[in-house]
């Protein structure tokens, strides 16, 4: 692999995943990854844009900030991409009615949508809502649609909390898809359409712009293929097996975000 | 089409699907549909063979056949082929110590299986049992495996009960073989091995035998590909636009349990 120096040439942007990256979610809220804290402070003294892009789709955008606040991260909510607002631009624009299947953690940020005779299914990380009777309610919603339609907030497999791999929103959006032999469409990484809003909002092209995130696929895939450079961290989710996934290869591969920033500080134009 | 008489020359042995061509379930163990208990009387006095080939995984073989004759029909436990017996022998067969995701009403099936220390999942349709919590302990059990197995009594989409159409198994199956990257093995319709066993039992060959179910892919399908004839009943999960599936077309379409054996009895060899 090249040497660092010349992976990193010419970033000027850095979109950070949250979960698994700046702490793992669990009892309490959750805690900080070591070295997190500092990494995002020394990010945001440097001349590097900074931008959260995240999945979290079972807390409210401000829940989200509030808890890394407490947590000692220096972060506000407008410096965060989140699949609820993009999803609720989406139901506005298209006239959609949502079924909400969501966890109630997320639910203010539909406050403003109609959910009056739906007809479309809104599929979010749901948790211990996932129960069989809310799937089946999900799932006749849809079966009575003569166009089904399912927006589903990103397509993760699972991620990881202190107490260990949790069923992330994906496995559920295939269920359903399985059920009414449909395609849901996908509001979150890895779609092309949030990467890039994430890049607008942060004003950088994506060929400046560098994902750090501990999903193989998700974040570091579905960066690259918008342009982007990726690292995985070997926090959160990731696995040894990864560094060897049959499609996806990272940019580079780093034990934690702190060591990301320190090689980011180190090797992109002062 | 050819005339029926054309199409179902030579039909020695009658495969019936039981939920959904028998009975619908529902409260209080649900209810026959209309016909159905004659027509099965009337096949068993005709010289045609005649077995049940059911995905039923909710139930034990023996509760299913308790609440048949209960519904009226002329049923025995040793006339039926079923997922979880079957199920049995390959854990036998493999040295497999399953983690059980399933109903509690199957229980009993596997009274004779060593479940401590388990080397692979099975999931059945567990109904109300499918929550978050018993999903991720499935998920991670697989995920601390070096080669997760996962067994899946039937893939089907949805079923129907009286008070309208219910999820399978197949939606759960889907969601931890994503969750997982992994491909389950079937046990149970549309699995070949699952129609051959049935066929065995009854003593006849496959282009000698006649499939009857309202699953146009499991029921339909299935059969077909393993060289059986199979007609669809307008009845259970039943949907107008089966009759144009892209895939699977059925050697024919009737309205109930009740014209099939009509046609049957006029149309086969005396």
């Amino acid at each position: 692999m090249a040497a660092w120096g010349e992976r990193l040439a010419g970033v000027r942007g850095v979109l950070l995943d949250i979960s698994g990256v700046l702490y793992d979610g669990g009892e309490g809220g959750g805690e900080p990854i070591a070295g997190s804290v500092e990494a995002v402070a020394r990010l945001k003294r440097s001349p590097l844009k900074v931008r959260f892009c995240t999945n979290e789709s079972q807390k409210s955008r401000g829940d989200l900030v509030g808890l890394l606040r407490r947590l000692g991260f220096d972060i506000s909510e407008g410096e965060v991409t989140a699949p609820a607002p993009a999803t609720c631009l989406i139901l506005k624009e298209r006239g959609l009615r949502p079924h909400l299947l969501i966890h109630d953690g997320v639910r203010s940020e539909f406050d403003q949508i109609d959910t009056s005779n739906p007809n479309c299914v809104v599929i979010a990380d749901a948790g211990e809502s996932f129960s069989y009777q809310n799937m089946n309610k999900a799932f006749q919603v849809l079966m009575e649609l003569e166009n089904p339609v399912l927006l589903s907030l990103g397509k993760g497999r699972y991620y990881k909390e202190t107490s260990g791999l949790l069923l992330d929103v994906g496995p559920y959006m295939k269920a359903l898809e399985y059920a009414c032999g449909i395609e849901a469409e996908v509001v979150g990484k890895p779609s092309p359409e949030f990467f890039k809003s994430a890049l607008q909002e942060m004003g950088v092209e994506a060929h400046q712009a560098i994902m750090i995130g501990d999903d193989i696929v998700g974040d570091v895939g579905g960066a690259q293929r918008c342009g982007m450079r990726a690292l995985q961290v070997r926090t959160g989710k990731y696995r040894p097996s990864d560094e060897h996934h049959p499609e996806v290869k990272a940019d580079g591969y780093v034990d934690n975000l702190a060591e990301a920033v320190d090689l980011l500080l180190q090797h992109t134009d002062k």
